[in-house]
């Protein structure tokens, strides 16, 4: 992040090693504290198999009377029964005793090893220590999206700034994840924090339109994991009223950037990947069609692997889109690669593989973009190519 | 192939080189031929990117009076709109005459590279000097399966005798197929021709209900390629009169073992791939249900890299069935690797990772058996374990 970041008013943030990560020692709770009641709203993992946190979350948004976000690293909560609901209701009850406001208006996220139990002890000491250190700083900021990182090499940060009605709206998300790598070291998390002010029916409502578009847009290995969550907190310490009309589309627009930017530095971090690949689907008959064709193009191996050899292999792409299972007019398919036209209308086009090739390999980014004939929606998936180096770690980590 | 091959009556068999796979001088030509007119049934591939020979065979099957099925390796014919669809029918039409047969008595297969077009004065010669040489030897099979090949370390055959109402029933099968690897050299083949009579419709029936619990059911990197087909030939040149009440049923299980042989042969072979894995799901609500959570299991890159290491994850198995799409009991799952108990209702259960991890690590098969308490209908996929080795040959083949 060399850019400054935006901080939303009235939030405080901090994380520190409370001793979860025991081995590397490294940040592994994560505090935001909002200094006013503060609309929450999350989205959260469509798995059946889901975390004790998630469960909780679920629970008490979209909330109106919000005051944190607790987060840790290193142990997932998840596959942990009874104990584990109890020991996510305790930390959030921690963090609110620490904090001096209700444990119901707390939010928790917990990332890390599936299977485990919490280590409450170190929790209980951490977010008592943690809790008069938070603050208002870029550099808490930054430590904040530290402590929720496992696998990540970089921590990931987006922020905006925008006029409404004559307010100045800030923004400040994070997110973690890399890939489920490791022994269920699964998750992303993602989170924006706002001093705007929505109703919690809007937030719930702009976020999950939001994510829909971004984060559930990515893909490193068609992993979805057991805690994978992203929520939303509005304390509207900016001034103004409650955002709606106009105003409320304005802040949306702004929403969706920081989601897509956040959702992107996740495959862009993706273990062992060489290549940040963005496929773009156009004329589908439906939004769910064109998605359903995205998601089976960025989920191949093959057009991932293809990418990492940096080979213009169209067949692997179009003969992918054939089976998303999904209806379309086969001779009216168009392909480019890097803005290079492989395949038009259905047929192959004759062209030079050099260039193309070079522009892969050269390139970070590869986009695939491919045209259909059946109408005008549109969906865009993130994803990363394939390396022997993505099979190493995920193969060679052992617990 | 120790154990010799049972040949079924009336067919001879063949394969040559001639001339489409130039630089290696392999066997690209393969044909079959029956001495009578057989009833034929086929299976093919549900890309809706398909190639000419697949929409050649579709019109043709299910037939009472078939005499050959010709193949080639090297060149797909798939992607190459009405010359493509010209070149298969006269890739028919060349084999009858040869062989002094109607063209429409022939099925086509083609594999290979997508996007060209087959080299017709090359296929014309080779099926005018193949035709004489055929052979009812098992050399002449072994030459058939050969002939088929394209990535495939090894040529694929099996075969049943089977004794019905008195007479002697031979089944003769063979198949090709590794990965999608390379520049769209896609493709499983499959062919099954027997001396058993049958009638067309119950030929196709069998074939389907054969196909969809073997072939469908093996994955080695999730996709389905545009030219997969799998063809049954019966000719009764056994004797007896047409199959059918309890000696068809028989037969049915004669054919589902040999495709289940068969569809085995083709992820055991995958590319690179140190692992043959066997996904047997059961006590699901219903076979589609069963299905699906075998198949998302078998296509997660996370359980194939798991097994890979020889690490008894059972964290990324219990979520990639969390997230197949099936709703289920989440605390009536129970899952064993290779036999040991890992997970048991829903809950992690504490065993010793050290002889878990040695018999995945010692073993070529490994066996995850995943549980659940909705009802009675099971699934099997077969899948291999996904290794660095397939990320080099997929993404360092060019063409």
């Amino acid at each position: 992040m060399s850019a400054s970041i935006e901080i939303a008013q009235g939030y405080q943030f901090g994380s520190l090693h409370c001793g979860i990560k025991k081995e590397s020692g490294k940040r592994d709770l994560t505090l935001i504290a909002s200094d006013r009641p503060a609309t929450a709203a999350g989205v959260y993992t469509q798995n059946l198999v889901c975390a004790a946190p998630v469960l909780l979350d679920r629970e008490r948004t979209p909330g109106g009377s919000l005051r944190a976000i607790v987060v840790n690293s290193g142990v997932a909560n998840a596959c942990t029964g009874d104990r584990g609901m109890d020991d996510a209701r305790k930390m959030g009850d921690l963090t609110g005793q620490a904090l001096g406001v209700e444990g119901e208006q707390v939010l928790v996220m917990s990332t890390g090893i599936i299977g485990e139990f919490l280590p409450m002890d170190e929790i209980a000491g951490g977010v008592v220590k943690l809790a008069p250190m938070l603050q208002s700083t870029e550099e808490a900021t930054i430590d904040a999206a530290t402590g929720m990182m496992t696998t990540d090499t970089v921590h990931k940060l987006a922020s905006r700034k925008i006029e409404i009605d004559g307010h100045t709206i800030r923004l400040t998300g994070m997110a973690k994840g890399a890939a489920m790598i490791g022994p269920n070291m699964a998750t992303m998390l993602g989170l924006v924090v706002t001093d705007a002010a929505l109703a919690p029916e809007d937030a719930q409502r702009l976020l999950l339109a939001a994510v829909e578009d971004t984060f559930n847009c990515i893909s490193v290995d068609g992993h979805t994991s057991t805690n994978d969550t992203v929520l939303l907190m509005a304390n509207g310490a900016a001034g103004g009223s409650t955002l709606e009309g106009e105003s409320l589309d304005l802040f949306a627009v702004a929403l969706q950037e920081i989601c897509e930017e956040l959702a992107k530095s996740i495959p862009s971090d993706g273990e062992g990947a060489t290549h940040l690949i963005t496929v773009d689907v156009s004329g589908c008959a439906n939004k769910a069609s064109a998605r359903k064709i995205a998601k089976t193009i960025a989920d191949s191996p093959l057009v991932k692997t293809a990418v990492t050899g940096a080979d213009p292999n169209w067949g692997r792409i179009v003969s992918a889109a054939g089976y998303a299972g999904v209806p379309f007019a086969t001779d009216r398919v168009t392909l480019y690669v890097n803005g290079f036209l492989l395949y038009e209308n259905g047929v192959p086009v004759a062209f030079d593989e050099g260039p193309v090739s070079v522009s892969i390999r050269d390139k970070r980014d590869t986009a695939i973009d491919i045209r259909f004939g059946d109408g005008d929606a549109t969906a865009k998936f993130w994803t990363t190519d394939l390396t022997a180096e993505y099979v190493r770690l995920n193969a060679d980590y052992r617990t």
